[in-house]
């Protein structure tokens, strides 16, 4: 940020009065230029035992397997961001949407929010993906994930799907997690 | 939003090549600014069958009461946002947090998330609150609540608080919801 979104003057860095925090402040209209987490809202779409992923057709991680998930918009909730983003993505629709892996990171300041839902009839790429495809737990592409969010949220499902519940027990809950930092792995042949 | 915080050149509302909602952007440098969600992080604080609540100093609805809550910060996870403005409203620190109500405000672009904790040691006002003060369930300023999403957070407690449970069962699980919009009740005298 170089300058003021409001009057157009230019923006210098500093701990307003009150505040224990460097914000971008405008001497100019007085505004201070608060900068906040955003949401990245997807789905864990299953039919059966298997799983949907998308084949990321942009930049970063081109080439790489994923989630449908994306930016909350403003005017939307969590669960429709999600939706959105699964029709965009990979043509689909769910039903039954829960919300099952909550992850924070805040080294680049999202936080993932990744819904459990049963896929509703067919799927097809959306122009952001290369392909989409069903995958059973031994076919997952566990080298070619985009991010680490995707994997830690697919390990969650593959394990409670494996768990042994008391009755009445719910099978995928919430899971609440971060990464402080991670490293990509090195690119797919 | 009126000029590009990256330029300083006078923004346009337009939709992008490829998008399908409106977004500002600058002609000069290309820079398309997007605008998301903010996530809103508190806590309800226990202690026995007793709640914390302060009473807020500030606008907006200043000397309503609301549990400890605020915008969360770029850097900071969602439980230490949640943390952080307890300690700041309500010189409060909490053990055991879980994630207890999701709340969307599509209409103001929010995402409150409030956790559920135990309150460890003492409490008092922040500068931010009026007073601080331990309420049991028939004591709850129900009228004067400063926001609908405290409001519902607290009714899903007592509910919960109530409810018979199978073994094993947690008592106190996520809740998600939303409201699409909303009026605040009369100020209290
Ligand atoms: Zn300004
Ligand atoms: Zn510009």
């Amino acid at each position: 940020m170089n300058f003021c979104s409001h009057c157009g003057a230019p923006v210098r860095l500093a701990i307003p009065a009150g505040d224990d925090r460097l914000r971008y402040l405008c001497d100019r209209c007085g505004t201070i230029h608060y900068q906040n987490p955003r949401i990245v809202a997807g789905t864990l779409p299953l039919i059966d035992d298997r799983v949907l992923l998308c084949r990321r057709a942009i930049s970063p991680r081109d080439g790489y397997w994923t989630l449908p998930a994306g930016f909350m918009e403003n005017g939307e909730t969590t669960e429709q961001a999600a939706r959105r983003e699964t029709r965009e993505e990979a043509g689909a629709e769910l039903t039954e949407l829960s919300l099952y892996t909550l992850i924070d990171l805040p080294h680049i300041h999202q936080v993932y929010m990744i819904f459990i839902g049963r896929l509703a009839g067919d799927f097809s790429a959306g122009p952001e993906s290369r392909e989409v495809r069903l995958f059973e737990e031994s076919a997952i592409p566990w080298e070619s994930l985009a991010f680490p969010t995707i994997e830690r949220t697919l390990r969650h499902f593959f394990d409670d799907r494996r768990r042994e519940l008391p009755p009445g027990a719910e099978r995928f809950s919430l899971h609440v997690g971060s990464f402080e930092r991670w490293q990509a792995p090195a690119r797919p042949d």
